[in-house]
């Protein structure tokens, strides 16, 4: 049966999910969420998630919320991705862990705030500050895939799909890819695999429906 | 062989793997990193964990690293915490990637910025926004619990030791038990597990030794 994945394309959070999907080749569609008109904060959206977030995965009946817990579901239902080895596989957590504290959690919050509030709704010194944490982040993984061409196996991982989920968009938060030349290389690795698609081209609304 | 977790008292990601150790009846022991003089930054700690933080836990010549991977190797190796069946396991990680990003995440950096740094240092304005932002965390979770006693199954589970990790500090970052009464009634609850201790009684290191 085909998936559900509730998303909207601006969500890094629901692009890790997408792209595993895709590169996974698994049979799923997307349902578009109405975020910036307040959905997922609506009681019919809460009924589905109670944590009022996306993505969230609908497969044969079952209902799967956080990134990291729709990546692991496909990553099993595929056989695909998820680490070739016990030890590969403990890695993928530990990035995926990472990832949700340090890296997307952050950059997400960043991104949004940025691009996506009105000037005047714009918290005073949350951007330089949020901007100086993920200098840490990126160092971190930057020098982790300097020796190393995917983060936590010899090939890709739901980890290397995490870690990627706003690295691709083109709205300013502070990074630059050519700042980060592991990175950017990565990065590069990740977008030549069989399927690989932007964000905007996986997930229906960007901010041009917006302008 | 006795584990060695390094941790220090104020950190409640290291809280999270002290607390379930000891539930647990696992052998293990502190080693004191002393944060607040730089040393989780300094090459001899990166070299023990390149991500910077604590907890790290070194058993048997393995070294485990976040807090999540943590929890799930103390529920494998002792048999308890884990979830008493697949449904169970699978909420204890939804719910420990929820605390990773949206809970313990925010707390941490927000009771930071209010108690650990000098005012003159606090960045303007993070603080209302992060207190914004777990107010919305507070009531996903208070919510969650008002009609069970334990976040992930029907007995307490690695997924109430991570997201309790900074509920129990007395330094004030914009939380208070009384404001969330199923919080307040499930942080009680863990209290009463055999064995429970504070973070300062669990770990060395509080904010009295920098008085």
């Amino acid at each position: 049966m085909t998936a559900q994945l509730y998303c909207f394309g601006e969500s890094g959070n629901a692009y890790k999910a997408a792209l595993a999907l895709t590169l996974a080749g698994a049979d799923w569609q997307p349902v578009f969420v109405d975020f910036f008109n307040g959905e997922t904060r609506g009681p019919a959206f809460r009924a589905i998630n109670p944590m009022g977030e996306v993505p969230v995965l609908v497969e044969d009946g079952e209902v799967l919320t956080q990134s990291g817990m729709i990546l692991d579901h496909i990553a099993r239902k595929t056989g695909r991705f998820g680490g070739s080895t016990p030890a590969a596989q403990q890695e993928v957590w530990r990035w995926v862990l990472w990832d949700n504290h340090k890296l997307s959690g952050q950059a997400g919050t960043c991104r949004f705030l940025m691009n996506f509030l009105s000037a005047e709704k714009r918290p005073e010194g949350v951007i330089p500050f949020l901007q100086g944490r993920l200098k840490a982040a990126y160092t971190v993984l930057n020098d982790h895939l300097a020796q190393r061409d995917w983060i936590a196996d010899t090939g890709p991982t739901i980890a290397d799909f995490s870690c990627c989920g706003y690295l691709y968009y083109p709205e300013p938060f502070g990074f630059t890819r050519a700042d980060w030349p592991h990175i950017d290389r990565w990065l590069g690795r990740i977008a030549t695999l069989p399927g690989w698609k932007h964000p905007y081209d996986l997930m229906p609304g960007n901010p041009s429906d917006r302008a």
